[in-house]
């Protein structure tokens, strides 16, 4: 697909996960098809153990017959009803809304930070929440709104309540957390299903929980690696993004593997962002497709 | 797609591409389900830049109302013809026959050797040609016959020709040159167009021709390559299949360039081999599309 | 260092190691230096946090004015014994012999002996033992001789204790689980300390035990591994000598898994064998020293 | 190395390199250790072809005998001249001080400073110098004093004598271009021999000179790469440092090439300052040698 598919104006994108069975594909080109509009990729997979159907299709909406506040109605009683599906459709031209958490550590933020300013992120960054201050200095040299909300077992539920509620008022779509130590309730991440994502420091499963530099180089592995997935009640379980790796040796020390591993982790963590932005990721069973 | 699929019988097997226009995929997914085929997998691309649509579609027989041998005349009439399609069918029943070509260095071999045994290269062998005798012998541990033609300036152009009766007569239908250090004349490849898949010892274009890691060891390069690509009549500049690399240090000499690189290659090639074998690669403007 | 540093003869090489404390590099290469030796590769590791000393040594025996069975002694007065250090001392002609333990798959198996065969594994392969028969046809292709032991609950220990005095009576020195799929007992692997190496088909810590990619597979991770390793009587943590991966999609059913798996393990492998053949490893508190 | 040996005071590292000899170790730690010195790390490497020899030492001055300001004196006389040594003798609280020259793109800049802010780069920043005023905004975020020379054919060599002026005025130590797309004169490399340093934004030497995506867009390969080399006079000619890598399919564009470089030209770029920094690189005829 063309980088910049979805940064260009005016195309639906369409994610679809139904019971594998025969015309799927056929009756949802047809239907694009014969509304004049024009594919300009589809992507799609079958998982043979699941009986399971995923496909992602991006359409030119410039001379579609249907118009746009009526198409989910229209595809939802022709093709996803008669095939039950579960689906999304979106639009390229709505910017998505993104929330970024953070503890101490900058390298993370800074990085989707330079992607955004650089547009290799199409989104908006309403605020940035942070429960230490430490970043606030670094968020304002962005001209984003930093708002601080320490966190402590005693006050946990109220404060991500009022979070949840700023989140609300600002329209946020996803919340990015970047390297933010703290663990949110399942109160709040369950409003927002498969819409959290995290960058866990180590190649899970290996090392899951704190300190997993600190677990690595106890056990002496030969390689580190960070993974960016979909947070979910089950602490360190959710779906799984990205991954990515480095090689160290017997030279590195703790620290060193932190900063060998930040390098993993900036790059894991904008990339699993990056998919979700452009909508290329959906999630069946704890585990994703992640589309061309 | 499932890992056998192709092993799997009575599957069809579609290549195609063409300029890219509106409804190519609607129509050949509906030709397949009209006719009570079952999409097992499709992989579809389009280059924007060159205006030209790649497919690849997978689909289950078993109820299929067009009998085999009628295929191809009705997908030409009906589809092929006005898209202005380049295709190829392919039937998953089909074991391609594929003929090797080796010098002195048994690692290429033996890898290819070793995936044929596990069932993991899903084709017949029914020779090995060497411009060398040395490996002979190994190549009579696994009961393949080895045909020996020593080349040189004067004979090439009639040995290349007996060569070549020799594979009409075995039926190939392609040829891995497996670290074969003698280049094969226009006038043989051009009869295999797409179907001679070399391993250049190194990460093409960087030091392309011969003695690439002297080259690579003189230039002082961190990180060394091999190339697995179809052959041309222009040298090294055929479309690339698959490459990958290894990192090295100012430790390695030219001799551990050579090994550390034929571990890359060996893993190269056969990855090559596999694409092709699988039917997943389609070339176009000398550029590989590798179909998932 | 050249790659053939060990493969030339008339050449000691040591391994040390011991508490840090200032001077041990002076007084070492003082005492090869001093009588007559010529050092060619010297690397040196301070683990800061355990203040442990590590070095691996290779000098040119050719002037050297003490004779090679009285070194031992020389060294162990003069410097070992004063500084307290756990030391080894090997010549580059003296050729390891190498027993490999099978079970069903081929690859690991194919990869050591074609690697034997083209002169890259300095060793000599006295006998291969299986737990199955299935491979008894490749080795003798090979020309090496096959013991077929297989292990059940009742006949283990009176099995292995067979296996134990073949290998004693072919003077092996180091044994290689081929993707040998039958645990060894720890009175087996006690009798050869840092003398089993193994090849776990993960990415040690993550899914220790069988069965690894079923796991890898329904976790939806993005990248698969191997671990190469020396096998303690605790299972899957005994000291990692190699590691490397492969990245994988959501089109890898497991069928494709064990197949991207089986092209690491067989590298991961023969480089941790490699290693330790080299004589470049060095085990302390269950981590690896890997030598340059 | 523990990873913060250089950020700890009161250490030397002396870098040589020499003919090979026998007793260099020896004789240069017995010089360490005789004088009150502990050797905190050390690396070493000998060329056999060239028949050279390399070696990194690092010691506590805390208990050396030998006063700081004599130590270059006493290590002339006794070593480096009876062997024929070129070294370089520095100080661990001696901060390098690094100016950064830019064009448009912001992402290698990003990451330079966002490695300084955490400390990770233990440098000063004086000044940064652009061609182009894009980036004095960001630049200005970190109160790092920008410079803008608008450079053209005409008034090139004028310019750059400015450039080099306020360089020395800022008692600049090395200079990093950070996608600076404008070729310094020979004149003004030849001032910072081996203290330039430049991301090559293609895996040299494939595709050097402009717009290697394009090229290798249009090459069809299968790998990107960057290169982080010291600049000489030869244009992408200079000694290799650091190299990386990105696989890329047929889906990519040149767009997304140049998204995917990205993330490679900025790591492979902080990588290779950092080891000039850590003072771990070594040049020798075009080549480097990188320690550990």
């Amino acid at each position: 697909m063309p980088f910049n598919t979805l940064s260009m104006r005016n195309r639906a994108i369409i994610r679809i996960q139904c019971p594998d069975q025969p015309g799927i594909v056929a009756k949802v080109t047809d239907f694009i098809h014969r509304n004049n509009g024009n594919v300009l990729d589809l992507d799609q997979h079958t998982d043979a153990g699941e009986k399971r159907f995923f496909m992602r299709v991006v359409w030119d909406l410039t001379d579609f017959t249907i118009p746009r506040d009526h198409i989910s109605t229209v595809f939802q009683i022709e093709l996803a009803t008669p095939m039950k599906m579960e689906w999304s459709l979106d639009f390229s031209d709505k910017k998505l809304r993104m929330a970024i958490f953070v503890s101490r550590s900058s390298h993370c933020l800074f990085d989707l930070l330079a992607r955004h300013m650089e547009g290799e992120l199409d989104v908006e960054i309403p605020l940035i929440i942070g429960n230490h201050v430490d970043l606030e200095q670094i968020v304002q040299k962005f001209d984003i709104p930093f708002y601080y909300f320490p966190i402590n077992k005693d006050n946990k539920a109220e404060q991500e309540e009022k979070e949840f509620k700023l989140l609300e008022e600002h329209g946020v779509d996803f919340v990015v957390l970047a390297r933010y130590m703290q663990i949110l309730s399942s109160n709040f991440t369950e409003k927002y299903p498969n819409r959290v994502i995290n960058i866990h420091h180590s190649f899970l499963p290996a090392f899951a929980g704190a300190k997993p530099y600190h677990a690595a180089h106890s056990r002496g592995v030969k390689i580190i690696g960070a993974t960016g997935h979909y947070v979910t009640s089950e602490l360190d379980e959710g779906p799984i993004i990205f991954q990515d790796v480095n090689h160290i040796t017997h030279h590195d020390s703790i620290e060193s593997l932190v900063q060998k591993g930040k390098d993993v982790e900036k790059i894991v963590l904008s990339r699993a962002v990056k998919a979700h932005v452009d909508r290329k990721t959906l999630v069946y069973k704890n585990k994703t497709i992640i589309f061309n």
